[in-house]
Formats: C-alpha cells, sequence, structure tokens
C-alpha cells in the first residue's frame, strides 16, 4: 500500500474536514436547508471574485463553463480574438467554432506570455473582434497572460468584451474581477478551491450583461440568464451537485477566514521557493515570461524525458505530478502548489525529483534545491 | 438536531460505504489508477443499462445529457415528437426549441400515460418526425410511459428514434435498452444509483450512432462522439468528476452483486407496499395509468393542501418527501422508494403519514396504513 502523494495542477488534494463534509447524510436542492447553504455559497463566491455580481454555478467540468461563456455573450458569424499559447487558449477556439463563432487566432509561442500590444494590433485589424478570449494563467506552460493590462484596453471600448478562463488561477494570485475589467471570469471546483472536479463558476461584468442579452448562439444546460434568475431565490436552475456544494460552502467559508491577501501570499512563497530549488538543481522553467504562483513548468534536461520523470515519481515513489500536454510533451514536467498544499508538501516534492534526476542520469547534488527551498519557506521568517 | 430523513424523488439517500468512499483521497483523473476504475465503471453501466453499446458518462445534472441526446442526434429544422404528460416532459420541448428543432407536441393529461396509438397517429399526421421524445418514468406524476411498446413501433423505421428520458427509472424496473430498442437512454446519478447528484449518463443504440454522424446541432461539452472516442481510452474528454465516479464504481459493484433483478423486485415490493398503505388510508393515486415503482404519487384529500403535508413532514417530522409541481402543485404529495432505502424507511414514512394527516385534520386510523404496507412486505415472506 504505497503512500500517494498529489502535486499535479488539478485535481488538487483535498483537506480531510472537507472530505468529510461532503460525506454528510445528502440534502434536497430544494429543500430550506440547501437554499441557506447556497445563500452562504453565493456571498463566499463574490468575496473570491472580488465582485459585486452573481457568480453562477453550474454542475460540470470547467469546460462547460468555457462554452457557456462563448454562447452565452456571443452569436454566430460574430468574431472572436482568441489568444493561443498552449492548450487551453486552443479550446477557446473549439469552442468558438462549434458554435459557429469566427476565429481570429493570435497565436503565442509556448512558454510566452502575449502582450497587450500584439492584441491592440488585432483589434485594430479586425474591428469586427467581439470578444478577446485568453487564460489569466495557460496551465499547459505555466505562464500568466497580462489580463490586468488586456482589462485596461478593453474596459472603454463598448464593443469587446474580455473572456478569462481562470481554472488554474482564481484563488491562487489576485485577479480582482471588478477593478481590472475582466468581463467573463471561469474557474472550476478542482483546483485553488480544493475541491473535487464538478463544479464550474462564471463571474459576468455589466457589460457582459448587455452581451449576453442579444446573444444568439443557442443554449440550454448553460443559460446564463436562466441560472441568475434561479440563483437570486437561492436554488439552481436544474438539480444542483449538492455534495459538492457542501464542500464549496466549508471551503469559502475557510478562504474568508483566511483572507484572500494571506492566501495569494502563501502561493507567491511556494511557487518562489519550489522555482529557488529548481535553479539550484541547475533546471531551467519552461514559463518565459510571467511564471505562474499555481505550479512550476520546468524543462526536462537534455537527454532526459519529462514523461520518464512523472512516471518514476509516480510509481516507484507514489507521486502524481504533470508532464506536458501536446507539443510540450515529454519537453517539460510540472509540479503545482495551489489549493491545500503548504511548504513540507513542496519540500517533498523537490526531494523526491532530485532523487529521480540522479537515478535517470541527471546528477544533482542531493538536498541542494531542498535547502534553496527551505531557504526562501524558513530563512526570512 | 432534528434526525433527518429523506424519502424524495432525487437525490435519494446515500449509503455511508459510498459516503465514506467518496472522502477517500482524490485521485488524478488522467493516472493510470483512474484509469481502471473507468475501465470497471464502463463495464458496470453497460451491465445497468443492459447494452452492448458504450454508455457515456458527464459531469453534469441529468438536464445537461438530456439537451446532448438532442443535439447530438437532431439538426436545426427538424421535427421531434415531445410527449408532454407532466413537467419533465416539457423540458424536451424547452431543449428542441432552444436548438431550432421543430416540435409537435403530444400532450398527455397529467396523471396519465401516453398511448402507443397516440404517437402513431402522430407519426401518421407528421412523417416528418425523426424523434420522439418521452419520460420513462414522468416524476412530476408517478407515471410510466409505454417505451417497450414505442420501441416495438420505432424499430422498425430507421427514420426515427426514440429518446428516453429514465432519470427517475433506470434501476428501477426494467428498461433493457438493447432488448426494447431504446434508441437514447438518459439517466443520473442521484436516483436509483444512489449517488449524490452531479454525474448524467446516456446510452445510444446503433441506430442514434447513425443519427449522430449527421447531427448539425451545434454542440461541445455533450459532444457524444468525443466522449465515446476517450471513454474507448478509459478517459474522461474533459476533467471527470473524480469523487463521485469513486462513488459510482461502488454502487455499480454492488448493483451487480445483487443483480438487477433483485433491484426491481425490491422496488416493486416496496412501491405495492407503499401504494397498499394509501388504499388503506383511503386516498388515492394521483397516477391513473401504470404507476411507477419509483414513488408514490398521492391525491390530496379534499380540503388539504398537498404542500401542507410536505412543509409539516418536513419541518416538525424532519422527513423529506415532495410535493406536486407546476399545474400539481398543493394537489398532491410524493413519497418515493427507489435507491438506498427498505422496508423499514417506508413504514417510517407512512406513519409519519398518518400521524400528519391526522394533524391536517383527514382523520385516519393510526396503524391501519402501517398494518397495510406490513402484510405486502413481511405477510407473504
Amino acid at each position: 500500500m504505497k503512500k500517494r502523494y498529489l502535486m499535479a495542477p488539478g485535481p488538487t488534494p483535498i483537506s480531510p474536514q472537507t472530505l468529510l463534509a461532503m460525506a454528510s447524510p445528502i440534502i434536497h436542492h430544494r429543500a430550506p436547508e440547501f437554499a441557506e447553504v447556497l445563500a452562504e455559497i453565493r456571498q463566499g463566491l463574490k468575496y473570491l471574485y472580488q465582485t459585486k455580481n452573481e457568480v453562477l454555478i453550474f454542475a460540470a467540468s470547467g469546460t462547460g463553463a468555457m462554452e457557456g461563456a462563448i454562447t452565452n455573450t456571443l452569436s454566430p458569424d460574430d468574431t472572436a480574438l482568441v489568444v493561443r499559447g498552449g492548450k487551453f487558449g486552443e479550446r477557446w477556439g473549439e469552442i468558438c467554432e462549434a458554435y459557429g463563432v469566427k476565429v481570429v487566432n493570435l497565436d503565442v509561442e509556448w512558454g510566452r506570455a502575449v502582450t497587450p500590444a500584439a492584441v491592440a494590433e488585432q483589434l485594430q485589424l479586425h474591428p469586427e473582434i467581439k470578444a478577446v478570449c485568453v487564460q489569466a494563467h495557460e496551465t499547459s506552460t505555466g505562464v500568466k497572460h497580462p489580463v490586468q493590462e488586456l482589462g485596461e484596453l478593453l474596459k472603454d471600448r463598448p464593443g469587446v468584451i474580455l473572456i478569462v478562463d481562470a481554472i488554474s488561477a482564481l484563488g491562487v494570485y489576485p485577479l480582482p474581477m471588478d477593478e481590472w475589467h475582466l468581463d467573463v471570469l471561469v474557474t472550476g471546483s478542482q483546483k485553488a478551491l480544493m475541491l473535487p472536479p464538478g463544479l464550474a463558476f462564471v463571474g459576468l461584468s455589466d457589460k457582459a450583461w448587455e452581451f449576453v442579452k442579444t446573444s444568439r448562439c443557442p443554449k440550454f444546460y448553460f443559460n446564463f440568464a436562466k441560472e441568475k434568475k434561479s440563483l437570486e431565490k437561492n436554488q439552481g436552475a436544474y438539480t444542483s451537485a449538492v455534495s459538492l456544494m457542501i464542500g464549496l460552502k466549508d471551503v469559502l467559508a475557510f478562504i474568508q477566514q483566511e483572507t484572500l491577501e494571506k492566501t495569494f501570499a502563501k502561493h507567491w512563497l511556494l511557487s518562489k521557493a519550489t522555482k529557488a530549488a529548481v535553479a539550484a538543481l541547475g533546471l531551467e522553467l519552461f514559463s518565459k515570461d510571467n511564471p505562474s504562483e499555481a505550479l512550476t513548468a520546468i524543462q526536462a534536461p537534455a537527454g532526459i524525458d519529462g514523461q520518464q520523470v512523472v512516471k518514476l515519481l509516480r510509481e516507484k515513489y507514489g507521486i502524481t505530478i504533470a508532464g506536458g500536454q501536446a507539443q510540450a510533451k515529454g519537453k517539460i514536467f510540472r509540479i503545482a502548489h495551489m489549493g491545500y498544499i503548504d511548504s513540507f508538501d513542496v519540500i517533498m516534492a523537490i526531494a523526491a525529483l532530485e532523487v529521480v534526476l540522479n537515478e535517470l542520469g541527471y546528477k544533482v547534488e542531493l538536498g541542494s534545491g531542498v535547502r534553496a527551498a527551505e531557504q526562501i519557506l524558513f530563512g526570512e521568517a
């Protein structure tokens, strides 16, 4: 019976308290006691999103809410600018195409962030663009796109909205929705929210709600207007995923108690420590621009297959990290440090990485990565 | 701290074993150990559906899979016949309309079942009909529609498929998908499957898969062909709702061990006992045709508001049953007996009903309903 450790960028570990809360006897989704749960959740989500507007909740994976973000704001033959700097950027384009929304692709080298200037240029070239679709954090490359600057760029253009996938970003680092003019902000339950997969969330700005009024893409399950109307009565439009919602109530209370500021500071420190360890081991980040606090994406050293690092960690040491996806497969590996993760989880992962790199023939001094991490985590305490 | 009892038609109670299984530490949805879980689930779902074909799994409520059933088989301007004999029948029509599928409504009095002759007549009148959409069991009225006969009617018409919502039916009574020629069969996790809400399932016949090839409705998250291809590699197309899937593996193993035959026999007996108790109390069923084994829908006695029965049971005695929906609101109440429910749960609900009816002024002999139920449940044992 191998002890297992989960350090992948979602699902992330779940606290035993939350697991037990979700194991409570089920309650009925139309009962008054569930309405009370939902009222608390609505308030907690507004805190998390830093928005005055309602945050919608769907029983779905994050992709479902991404689909809804397109189908509720745009219409067939509208044009969307899609920032493609990784696997999840590509998904925005696939969703648009499925619904007949025209796509202008803005391709960004994997590992790089889009520049606001490049987006501005596309808007100039294609005045028909009605939405800019981007990731706050492109999970496949570990890069943060500059959504604050993009919000600035678009805030005074009434005809263009900013649609942001923050599935692996919200709750990790600051993304104040209202202050930064993020018009549609999507996240999921299984990353910083420390829950199992199965819930997806969307916040919309007043400007985005105006787009909803004229959108002509067909939708039913992911109908934002209907869900909002229902939520305002503390109900889901369809059957809520009750057990996950009970967990959600718990983690939102925890985050509010902890405060977003401390939550962001923790992620920042864990990320800094991991990146210092990586440097101490002579490894390079895959993320050339804006490496995120959610995970550390590392280039596999010359001659070593990134997938082998992942496989050996999992099979011999019980540690799950993530490899590269699509064009990055084999070239990188990714250690996540978001959600219910603390200092010694990061230490453990770095120690295991040292061992595995040695075994694969990339010789490092055992303890040298851990030392660098400890200095960041505790040296300045 | 009031002890609570859940006797509503979904979510239904969850066994403590399953609750604890779902409280296990989360595993990664792309890890080999999750692939093993999914392989077991795929096999178990085929047993449950009594089909040789793949059963698709979505992180969503049942409505999501209903939407997919339409959008993956039909195209805008196609025509669907919608049997409307309750709230969920109406939902088929709403989904079709959202996607530009034309609807021919076949309205059936609430509490009655559609007749195969009425469906045949509509097919004659409207040769353009490509799909017949129906509930196996209309949860809002407690009536079973004759889907076996409808399957017979349609099986030799290559241009028409039978789309069946079995959300509160599959696993309750026999619905052998392949044998009965049910082309698209939808269910959810929170009824007979004894799980929290959050998973939806769809089985498709070979004929339905032919329809998928030509369907032009837009879809992305609920893309059946994509999900099937992914499942065949023991993965979900998007992030699986891992904790619910762990529970699903458990309940499917349990149902297979118990056998479908015994599961159906249990529901049949619980239903028969509840209906005998209702008769002994001088009450009448709301379901005039084919009352289902999933729940017993009871007409509120003259002068008594059905919602009051529900409210008093919940607030004073901690028992959650369901009232009537839409046009049946106040006129009926519904006691469910599906899933993780056994004889003494039914006895408890009947006893409480006796007490509450007396309190509301409908005088019954205490114990008379219970006695009738006991005679059915144990008299012939």
